[in-house]
């Protein structure tokens, strides 16, 4: 499966020691947008080409901390592709004892309007339309990225 | 219902112009803490006898976008208490248009360990544990906070 | 002189357990917003007026540290308007010990261009300007936010 | 000189479209832990053996922008080591047009103390104390990360 690894900075980390929860869901943005450009294309060259992708729903389930010191490893797929909505599943490890510290669930929609209001584009982006069609249909590339 | 109203901060914006999701976890955390010293005690003073209380699941649904401007009012309850974990409800809406904005739902659970693993705190604080009971018994003080 | 107050969040701690240095800046930009708008006009306001005030400069000494728990005041002048760049100074206090624990001083200036790049608002926005002289000149509201 | 890049993300724009200005400090913190990491030792195992290096002072210059999709390089160095106090240098480039967007200088000192104030750690940690020394005297590794 396609996955994300890097250090714990020092500034994600609370008074508890560990990485603050909020973190999680940024962790997951640098995942995401790191799937995105090996799998797809940059999210930056999406935004230049008019599409961007709000942040409508996300669950989430804390197993285990990670704290400075630790590296951490995502592993995480586009599981569902509705043709609006992007659903991506995410496991996050520990990347040295391999404990599975994190899961989470994240959807998006795709939207080309400039009030964010979800918009299909189908029609307008054809090929990107294509692309996330076939993503979800078991044909990720098999990658990793540090 | 109990509430907690602030204006958005121009730093929790990104270059969509609108909150960045992962700060609602934030400003739920805010929210939280300050419904706790209002009906329980706080947190500080909790940490201070002990009982630390770890974030252990959420789920999220983004129904609008808050932007640089905006004053927002999240209404909150504990929901449920099981005796070790807690469970938190919150509606955020613009204050200004009385628009719903964000649905959220997030569960802790009480612990006095070192390593943070779950551990009651029926017997070492049974004062803290009754009130948490209480509080789900509909008895919530109708308080606001700004 | 004009201040700014508010509890220490949680989520602004890191492992050290006290405030993150970078969280300073962020807390200053808040007191600075919260002054703007008792002084001179909110800043959404300013930007919709077509006014940008981007951040160029920063000193900042760390003399204590803030924990979770803690109250901070910040003091704070607009020290100086060239006409273009404005200058302020704060000092952050302990407000429970009125320990002093943070000084600094940022540096903006205006613009009206959509590449930021600095411009005089002395034409464009005269009575913006106006308020601005006559901010330095000792003539600042005294008041005080939570 | 030594350098860290990687590509700005996401969640650190504003609504100005740029990175934030409180996150430069984040990403010092990056460049210098990873600085520590290749030249001294890893910050973690520093916090092992017991030395903490809070941060100080800081003083900051932002001549340009960085904008999501850019990939930035900060060139940095320790400057001096007065025995108690590091005083680190940075430069940091937009890696794609190497423009110089950012000059930074930040102060620490070391401590042993539990309450973080100053302590010299030539007695404690010798070696490291040494290797400190050694660092300014113009023999810092000319290494490059990622």
């Amino acid at each position: 499966m396609w996955s994300y690894s890097r250090d714990v900075n020092y500034y994600e980390t609370d008074r508890m020691g560990v990485i603050h929860h909020s973190n999680y869901l940024r962790i997951l943005e640098e995942a995401r947008l790191a799937w995105m450009e090996d799998n797809l294309m940059s999210y930056a060259e999406m935004e230049r080409q008019g599409i961007v992708v709000p942040f409508t729903e996300s669950r989430s389930t804390f197993m285990g901390f990670l704290r400075f010191g630790d590296t951490f490893r995502v592993e995480m797929e586009l599981s569902r592709f509705t043709g609006l909505r992007m659903h991506f599943r995410y496991r996050m490890y520990n990347a040295t004892t391999d404990e599975l510290c994190h899961e989470a669930e994240t959807v998006h929609y795709t939207t080309t309007r400039e009030d964010y209001k979800p918009a299909s584009i189908k029609r307008s982006h054809p090929e990107v339309f294509k692309k996330l069609k076939a993503l979800t249909g078991g044909k990720q590339e098999q990658q990793c990225r540090h």
